[in-house]
C-alpha cells in the first residue's frame, strides 16, 4: 500500500491542478462595492497602479483586461479557463482582470471582493500555489492598505472569509473510483472535515469528465499552511484510493477497461459530432489508458489542455465566431480528430 | 427516379445474397422420414450415388458429409453460411449434405424432405440461381424417381411446398428504410402480395445488422420464373426505395449519418469486447458507409464476408475450440480490429 505513486512530484496524472485564492480588500473603500461604481473604478485604478509596480520590479509581463472590454466568448473562454469567476463576469461595470502570460498568476478586480489573488500551477503543487499569490500578495500590500484586523485576520465581503481570506483547491481526476460505490463515500469523509467537493464542469453536483474539485471551507482559527497541509493529506489519500482501485480495474476488468480506452480513442479518431459530455468523457478515458500504461504516447498534461480547448468559450475562439450548440459539437470533433490523428 | 441503381448487374451493395430451394421426395420412400431411419439412410446411399454420377460427368468436387460426423461447432458454422438449416442439424441420425467446394450449390438430405437442393449467389442473381438449381436437380432426376403428381407438381412433406417445391429469397441491406417509418409499410405490403419477410441472423423478427430476407410463400399454381419474376420486381422496388432514402439521408443528416458510420469504423478497428449484435451493426455502418462512398476503400463483398467470420461457429471453428460468450466477443474483437487495421 505504501508509496503507490508513480508521480510523486506532482501526481499529475491523478491531480489535474491545484489552485489557491486569497480575498483582499481595501480599507479605504467600503465593501463589497457592487452598489457604488465610483469607488470601483478607483479601485481598479490603485490596483492597476500597484502592479505596474510590481511588473517594473520583477520585468514580468501582466495583462490587463476590464470586464467591459472583454466580448462574450472572450469572457467564456477566461471562466473555462479559471482566470475569472462566472460572478466578476457578469460585473460590466467594475470586473477588471490582470493576470501573468502564463495564466498562473491571477489577480481578479471587484469580484465579491475588492482583490483576488489567484495562483494556479499543474498537478499537486499546493505549497508552490501558496508562495506564488504570497509574493503578488506582498507586491500589492507595499501600495495598498488591506482592511485587517488584529483579531479577526483579513477582513472579507462574505464573512466564510474572514480570516486567511484563502481558498485552496485541487482538481483531481478519478475514473477508477468513479466507477466504484466508493466515491460516496469518500465524498462524504471530505465533507466530514471541512472540505467541499463540486464538479469542474457542468451545473451544480456533476462530475463530468470524473472530474472533482476539493476545497478547504473552514479561513477562520488556521494559518494558510495549515490549510493546505490538511488539504494535501486529504488528496494524497485519495490518490491513493484511486491508484488501488485502477489497479484492481485492471485485474479483475482488463479487458473491459483496454475495451472501453480503446473505443473512446477510436471515437476521438473519427466521429464527426462531439458534444462536450461526450468529450469530457472520451478524453477521461484516454486519461485513464495513458495513466494505466495502455496508452504510452499521450501526454497527460496534453490531455488536460485539451479539455479546455473542448469548452464552448475555446472552441468559439478558435474559429473567431459565434456558433450555435450543433456548429461547435461538429467543430469539437474536428479539433478532436485533428489532434489525435484524422482517420 | 428511374435508373438509380448503381451496380445494375447484382446490386451487391444492397442485395448481399440470392437464394433458392427446390424441395424433391423420392417416390420409393415414405415421406417425411422422421420416424423411419433405414429409408433415411437408404435415402443418403442413393443421392450421395447420383451426386457421384454428376461430379464425375462435370469433373466437379463435392464434399459429402453426415450430420452425425459434424462437431458441434462445425455444424454451427454450417448453419451460418446457409448450407444447412437448423432442422437439418439436428438430425443427427439420418441428416446428410453434399455441397461443392464454392458452397453456391448444396444437397441437404432428410430435412423436412427426402431432398433440398439449394443454390446461394452473391448479389441480385435469382435466375442464375434457377439455373444453377435445376442444373442439379436434372441430374438427380436422372438417377432418382420424384414423387412428382400430374396435377399438384412436386408433392412434399409439407403440403404449402408442394407444387414447384421451390423458394426464393433474397437477403437485403436496408440501413436507411430501416431508419424511416417507411420500413414497416414496405414489409407490410410484400406481405400482401405473398412474400415473406424475416430477420437474417437472431430470433424471429428481429432485423439485426439491417438485414432482411425476402421469400416467397406461394409454391403452388405458379411457374418457377414467376415466382422469380416476381420477387426480382417487388426486390427491385425495395432497392430504389432504399437508394431514395439513401439520398434523402445524405441530403439531410449528412453529418450525422458520416459520424455514425465513421464511429463504427472507429471501434471496428479498436475495439476489444463486441457482441455479436453490435458487431452486425458496426458491419451494417461500414457497409452503408461504402455504399454512399464515404469509405471508398472498402469492398461491399469483403464487408458480407466479415458478417460470416463474425458469427459463433466460424469463430469457434477459427480457433479451433469451444468459446463461452465472454471469449467469442473479445476472439470477434480481436478479428474486426485485425481485418480493420490494428490500433
Amino acid at each position: 500500500m505504501e508509496n503507490r505513486r508513480e508521480n510523486p512530484s506532482t501526481d499529475n496524472d491523478i491531480v489535474v491542478s491545484s489552485r489557491l485564492r486569497l480575498a483582499r480588500n481595501m480599507k479605504k473603500f467600503p465593501f463589497p462595492t457592487i452598489k457604488d461604481p465610483l469607488s470601483g473604478k478607483k479601485i481598479i485604478g490603485e490596483v492597476f497602479q500597484s502592479i505596474a509596480v510590481a511588473m517594473k520590479e520583477n520585468e514580468k509581463v501582466f495583462r490587463r483586461k476590464e470586464i467591459k472590454d472583454l466580448t462574450e466568448i472572450q469572457r467564456l473562454q477566461m471562466m473555462e479557463k479559471h482566470l475569472i469567476s462566472p460572478q466578476l463576469a457578469n460585473n460590466y461595470e467594475t470586473g477588471a482582470v490582470v493576470h501573468n502570460e502564463e495564466e498562473t498568476l491571477i489577480i481578479m478586480i471587484n469580484e465579491e471582493d475588492h482583490i483576488r489573488i489567484q495562483s494556479l500551477l499543474p498537478g499537486l503543487q499546493l505549497e508552490e500555489t501558496l508562495i506564488q499569490a504570497n509574493q503578488i500578495d506582498d507586491v500589492i500590500e507595499e501600495q495598498i492598505d488591506y482592511a485587517f484586523d488584529e483579531k479577526f485576520g483579513y477582513l472579507t465581503a462574505c464573512p466564510t472569509n474572514v480570516g486567511t481570506g484563502m481558498r485552496a483547491s485541487v482538481m483531481l481526476h478519478l475514473p477508477a473510483l468513479s466507477m466504484s460505490d466508493q466515491i460516496h463515500g469518500m465524498l462524504q469523509f471530505a465533507n466530514k472535515i471541512g472540505l467541499a467537493v463540486r464538479g469542474v464542469y457542468g451545473e451544480g453536483s456533476d462530475f463530468i469528465g470524473n472530474l472533482y474539485q476539493i476545497s478547504n471551507q473552514v479561513t477562520l482559527g488556521v494559518s494558510e499552511e495549515e490549510i493546505i497541509e490538511k488539504l494535501k493529506e486529504v488528496t494524497l489519500q485519495i490518490i491513493n484510493k484511486e491508484r488501488v482501485y485502477r489497479e484492481d480495474l485492471i485485474k479483475e476488468h482488463g479487458v473491459e477497461i483496454a475495451d472501453q480506452v480503446f473505443r473512446s480513442l477510436g471515437i476521438l479518431k473519427t466521429a464527426r459530432v462531439v458534444s462536450l459530455e461526450e468529450g469530457m468523457k472520451l478524453l477521461s478515458d484516454v486519461q485513464l489508458g495513458s495513466s494505466l500504461g495502455l496508452l504510452n504516447n499521450l501526454e497527460i498534461t496534453w490531455i488536460h489542455q485539451l479539455i479546455t480547448l473542448i469548452q464552448p468559450g475555446s472552441l468559439q475562439s478558435d474559429v473567431g465566431k459565434e456558433l450555435d450548440s450543433k456548429a461547435q459539437n461538429i467543430h469539437r470533433a474536428s479539433l478532436l480528430r485533428s489532434k489525435f490523428g484524422n482517420h
